[in-house]
């Protein structure tokens, strides 16, 4: 249909021959350093291979300036992420990380385990982040009766902090930005019910982790569900390991078997639209910030 | 209001005592041998404390004689055993159990468990059991969108053995009746689709255990979760601690912190309805025999 042909080049690793290539090259699939991207004056559409763009923001002047377009992919992660907090919420509520752990010691408790385990029935749920996560996770959550509040962007802090106040479980799917980044220090986290679930699934900068870890060595909270940390792989040393009924998951919340074709078919069909002169979809919009 | 005084006594073990204190009484809360009933003439009422009763199914003949009633706790399971199903089925499809034995290690795998998780959504699912509990669990599948097959008393195996052959789930929940008792010998085991999860909370007579270890081990089954065993507690020499995919929940599913609370209201509902000469809840229907 007379359209140029592609050149195409892969990088795996972020290297030196990496970061020189993106000087040549008018569109990148994949999550390059984002200082790299303030060279690469050709660079015209990237789409990243993640739904966080926290660490593309730093780039708003540039891409407004250049017209650079990046989208991100919005909404591509909801089912498996949303499974994923339902899967850790179940987990925590019925005892199946301490079923597991028994197992792997060949003990059996079987009665004594019955009067720690509790329902999600008719719980108290708070969904921070009013993004497509969340969307999908209300649904899931409609049969188990939940008195469930939501908050997203523009939150009022005096009713977030009444409904932490009586939360059983609180589930954060929000992106880095200024405002989320350190939200959940010390005295946010004193403000949820004893014995409430912390679940985070959106960005490990929301949390202050030691005053979390903190709440859980003291038994105050009743448990956390942790997909994101501030630092990933977590570091050997860190608290987070060995925190009472704190259930890693290993920033595994977006993964799913087919998840690699599904991303290549998401930049096929932007890239087809760029070429095409249409706008790709899922663009970040810079001047909004997220 | 010129009731009885009632003369109470609490029996924690299966001793002689306990034995012959079944000869002096009206009503029974709990769940004695089914043989002791034989003998124990002068009981008219008795509230088991489970929705089991399979092992006083023998006592038909005694109790449509003697007018006997047993009442079983019908429903009051099934609120936390279809949770903890679904517990079971999302950690299967999103890796919790793995994860959990990761951290016990304190070993970061991270993106590299990401190809091994899947979702639930849009998966075939095959509720063998007619009860309160694929009853709840089926509300509870809805936001899924799964395709469900229920199969029930009466089932006819022509239909059973071809939706086992597509299904991505089973889930049992029947209880020990002649009919179930070893129904998924190693044929029907192998009719289930290549990578299916095999879910029992029903009673571990209904599974031939070495057959399904035998499919979960040569890899042909996906995975398992297993509350019920042939033998409880499960002996530290029993296959099944070291299936690959296979969660133990340990007769755990019907667990929660205020069940002996809500037991015993059931009981003194029914003590009521009893003495004041009405029908208990929840009776067995011996005719029936279920």
């Amino acid at each position: 249909m007379g359209a140029a042909a592609i050149d195409v080049e892969y990088y795996p690793q972020e290297n030196d021959r990496a970061r020189l290539a993106l000087s040549t090259c008018n569109v990148v699939f994949g999550n390059p350093p984002a200082a790299w991207l303030t060279d690469a004056t050709r660079v015209q559409f990237v789409q990243l291979e993640s739904a966080g763009f926290g660490e593309y923001l730093s780039l708003a002047p540039i891409a407004l300036a250049r017209r650079l377009k990046i989208a991100n992919l919005k909404g591509f992660f909801a089912e498996p992420v949303a499974e994923s907090i339902l899967a850790g919420i179940l987990s925590h509520f019925r005892g199946i990380g301490a079923l597991a752990r028994l197992q792997e010691r060949i003990r059996w408790v079987g009665d004594d385990l019955r009067p720690h385990l509790r329902t999600l029935k008719g719980a108290a749920v708070v969904l921070f982040g009013n993004g497509d996560i969340n969307n999908r996770l209300s649904e899931m959550l409609v049969p188990f009766g939940c008195s469930v509040r939501r908050f997203g962007r523009g939150w009022v802090s005096a009713e977030l902090n009444s409904a932490l106040s009586v939360a059983d479980v609180l589930v954060c799917t929000v992106p880095h930005t200024a405002e989320t980044s350190g939200l959940f220090d010390r005295a946010l986290i004193e403000q949820l019910k004893a014995g409430a679930l912390f679940v985070n699934f959106g960005r490990g900068s929301l949390v202050d982790e030691n005053a979390l870890a903190d709440a859980l060595d003291s038994g105050r909270l009743g448990g956390a569900v942790i997909d994101v940390t501030s630092e990933e792989p977590l570091p050997l040393e860190h608290r987070f390991w060995n925190c009472p009924n704190l259930l890693l998951t290993q920033h595994t919340g977006g993964g799913t078997a087919d998840e690699i074709d599904r991303k290549i078919d998401v930049f096929l069909a932007n890239l087809t639209r760029y070429r095409s002169g249409e706008e790709p979809l899922g663009l970040i919009d810079f001047q909004r910030g997220y």
